[in-house]
C-alpha cells in the first residue's frame, strides 16, 4: 500500500466533521504551490499535516503562521453556506477521484452548482488555451466544446477570456455540462467580465475551486488550479497557446499524470498556434482536428470510433488498371486509332480493345471520325 | 550481395555504350509502372531484362511488344542530343545514389541543365504539395524553400502548379539549386504555364525524367515520378495536401524508402491541410513549422541544429519565487501592510520586507500613504 493510501485509511477512521475540519484548516492556511514545494506534507494524513502546520513544527511552516493566527473556521463554514456552495472532501460521493492522481491533492473543493462534480469528471475533456485567442482558435475551440458536448463529454475549463470562454459557451449552447475550475474562491467572479458565464455554469454544471471564498486571483494560483484542470479529466486538448503559456502548465501535467494531451494545429505563420505545433513535435500530443478526432482519442475504446477520412470516390476509381491507364492516354480534341493507344497506354492491342468498351459503357469515351477520345464532360 | 548489386557487377563489365542502349531500349518500351508490377524484372541485369522484354518471354510483356517494333535506338540518342539533354546511367558520376534505393530503379535518366544532378541531390530536400493551394500554402512553401536554399539545400519538387510551383520559386528567389522531376518527357513543358519557370531551373538547376522524349503526362506517371522525388532526396516536406492528393503517394514512397517525413500544419479548418495533418497523426510525419524546424530535421547532424524556440523573458521572470508571490499579491489601487501580504501572499514577515526591497529597487512597487502598491507602469 502507498503511504497516501495509508493515510487516507488512517484518515477515513475518523467522523466527517472531524475530517472537513481539518481540511477545511488546511486549505485556508497553506496556499496550493506551498502544498507542492513541500515534501514534508507530501503523503501526510491531513491530522498529522494540520498538527505541523499549527505549531509551525521546526520552523518550516513560518509562512502559513499569520493565516493559522487569523483562521475562523466556523466564520468560513457559514461564508461557504451563504454563497450556496458545498465543500466536498476525499470519502464523499462527488469527490473527484482523479485529482487523487495528484502528488499533493487539494485537500477540498468548493463547489458551486447543480450537476455532480465526480459524475461529470467521469467522461469529460479538458479544453484549454490562449487568452489572447485568434477568431480562429475561438471558432475551434467553440466548435469543438459544442460538438463534444453533443457527445456526452463534460467540458472542463478555466473561465478565462478566449479559448476557455469559447469552450464553455460551446458546451452550454450544446446544452452540455462544463465544469470551471477556478483560481480564486468561489465568491470571486473573475474575470468579472464572464459574471454571467459563471451564472449559467453554476445553472447547468460546476464550478470548482480547492481556495477558499476570498481568495483573489494570483499567478501561482493559477498554475495550481492548471493541475486541477489536468487530473480532473482523462485527457486534455490545447487550441491555442503560446510557447510561453499557461495552458502549457496543464499540458505538463496531463503528460505527468499520465492523462491523454492532444492539440490542435493552426497557421504556422500564427503565434497563437506554436505552443500546440511544439506540444505535438516534442510533447507527444496527438494531433487532433475535430470532434471525431477528439471523441475517438478520449472516449471509452469501442463506443467513440473515429470516421476513417477518405475522400471521395470518382468513376474512374472503379475502373480497373488497363483501363485506368486507357482512359489517361486518351486523346480529349481529336479522336485516335487503337494502335496509337496501344503505344501511348503501353497496353496490349487486346488490352486496349476490352478497355474501350469499358470505358465506352461508362460513357467515358466515345467514337469519332478520327478514331477513340474522351467525352468532353469527364475532363 | 544482393541480386540487385550482382546484377549491377554483371552489367558493369559491358561498355558503357552497351549499357547505354539496353537501358534507353527498356526505358522506351517498358512503362515504369509496368516494371515496378512485373516481378520478372526486378533485379535483372538490363540485358537479361531487355531479352525478356524484346522477345515477349512467356508472353508477359506483349503490352510492350508494339513498342518493341517501333523503337528506333539512332533516332532516340540523336532527339535527345538535339533537345541539349544528356542520360544518366548508373555508374556515371550524375546518377543519383539515392534511386538506387527504388525496388524498380528507373532504367535511365534525361537531365537537362546546368547542376550536377548527382551533387544537387546530395544536399537536398523534397517539397511537395497540392495543386490547388491557398495563399497560405504557397506562402509557406516559398519562404520554407527560400530560406531552405539559403542554408545550401537543394529543393526537389515536381513542377506543377501549386506547392512546387511556389518552392521552385522560392528556392530560385534565393539564388539557390532546384531540381524539377517530370511525369513527361524532358521536351515537355508541364504544365504549359510552367515553361518560363522551367527554363530558369534549367538554367541553375535540373529537369529530370526518366520518361523519353515525347512521353505524355499520364496520371501513372505521376505516381512512378513522385517516387523518383520521395528517392532522390533525403527527406521529403508535404506543405498542403487534400486527403486523397499525389503527394501523399510521395509521402508513402518516403516512408517505405526509409526518407525523413514532415509536414507543414494548417488550420483544421481548411481541407489542404488535411493530408499534412493526417501524415502528422498517423504516419509518423513530423510536425515542421519554419525553415529552423527543416534544417535540424533533414540537415547533417552537428551543422544544421535547430534553434530551441522559447518565449521572451519579462522582468519578473528575473525574480526569486517568493518575491514573485508577493508581486502577484500586490494591489494596484490601494497600498496594503506587510502584514496583510504576508497573509494573501502567503509568506513570512521577514519574506515580505526582503521582498518589497527587492521589488522596490527593480520599480516594480512602490509606498503610498496607505502602504505598498504595484507601480503603474507593470501592471
Amino acid at each position: 500500500m502507498t503511504a497516501a493510501a495509508e493515510a487516507r485509511q488512517h484518515e477515513l477512521r475518523e467522523t466527517r466533521d472531524a475530517r472537513l475540519a481539518v481540511r477545511l484548516a488546511l486549505a485556508a492556511t497553506v496556499e496550493p504551490d506551498d502544498r507542492t514545494m513541500t515534501p514534508r506534507l507530501r503523503g501526510l494524513d491531513p491530522f498529522a499535516a494540520w498538527e505541523l502546520v499549527r505549531t509551525d513544527a521546526g520552523g518550516k511552516f513560518t509562512r502559513s503562521a499569520a493565516r493559522v493566527k487569523a483562521l475562523r473556521l466556523d466564520a468560513l463554514v457559514a461564508r461557504t453556506q451563504d454563497l450556496g456552495a458545498r465543500v466536498v472532501i476525499p470519502g464523499d460521493a462527488e469527490w473527484p477521484s482523479g485529482v487523487d492522481d495528484l502528488v499533493s491533492p487539494p485537500y477540498c473543493l468548493w463547489v458551486l452548482g447543480s450537476a455532480s462534480l465526480a459524475q461529470a469528471c467521469e467522461r469529460s475533456l479538458s479544453m484549454v488555451g490562449a487568452r489572447a485567442a485568434t477568431p480562429y482558435g475561438t471558432q475551434v475551440a467553440g466548435e469543438l466544446a459544442y460538438g463534444l458536448s453533443g457527445r456526452g463529454f463534460t467540458i472542463v475549463s478555466g473561465a478565462a477570456h478566449g479559448i476557455d470562454t469559447a469552450s464553455h459557451r460551446g458546451a452550454l449552447a450544446a446544452g452540455g455540462c462544463t465544469i470551471a475550475a477556478m483560481a480564486c474562491g468561489i465568491d470571486i467572479a473573475y474575470p468579472l467580465a464572464n459574471a454571467g458565464l459563471l451564472q449559467q455554469i453554476e445553472q447547468s454544471g460546476v464550478i470548482v475551486t480547492e481556495l477558499p471564498p476570498g481568495s483573489a486571483p494570483q499567478k501561482q494560483r493559477f498554475l495550481s488550479r492548471n493541475r486541477l484542470i489536468a487530473a480532473m479529466s482523462p485527457g486534455t486538448v490545447v487550441v491555442e497557446a503560446g510557447l510561453r503559456s499557461g495552458s502549457r502548465s496543464t499540458a505538463t501535467a496531463a503528460s505527468r499524470l499520465g492523462r491523454l494531451l492532444a492539440a490542435v494545429p493552426g497557421p504556422v505563420t500564427s503565434p497563437a498556434s506554436a505552443g500546440p505545433h511544439q506540444l505535438i513535435r516534442d510533447c507527444g500530443a496527438t494531433l487532433v482536428t475535430d470532434v471525431d478526432d477528439c471523441a475517438e482519442l478520449f472516449g471509452a475504446i469501442g463506443t467513440d470510433l473515429g470516421t476513417v477520412k477518405r475522400a471521395e470516390t470518382t468513376v474512374s476509381d472503379r475502373l480497373d488498371e488497363p483501363d485506368k491507364r486507357l482512359l489517361d492516354a486518351m486523346p480529349v480534341v481529336r479522336g485516335t486509332t487503337i494502335a496509337k493507344l496501344a503505344v501511348s497506354a503501353c497496353l496490349t492491342s487486346r488490352e486496349v480493345t476490352r478497355g474501350l468498351a469499358a470505358l465506352h459503357a461508362a460513357g467515358l469515351v466515345e467514337r469519332v471520325e478520327s478514331g477513340w477520345r474522351r467525352t468532353q464532360e469527364t475532363c
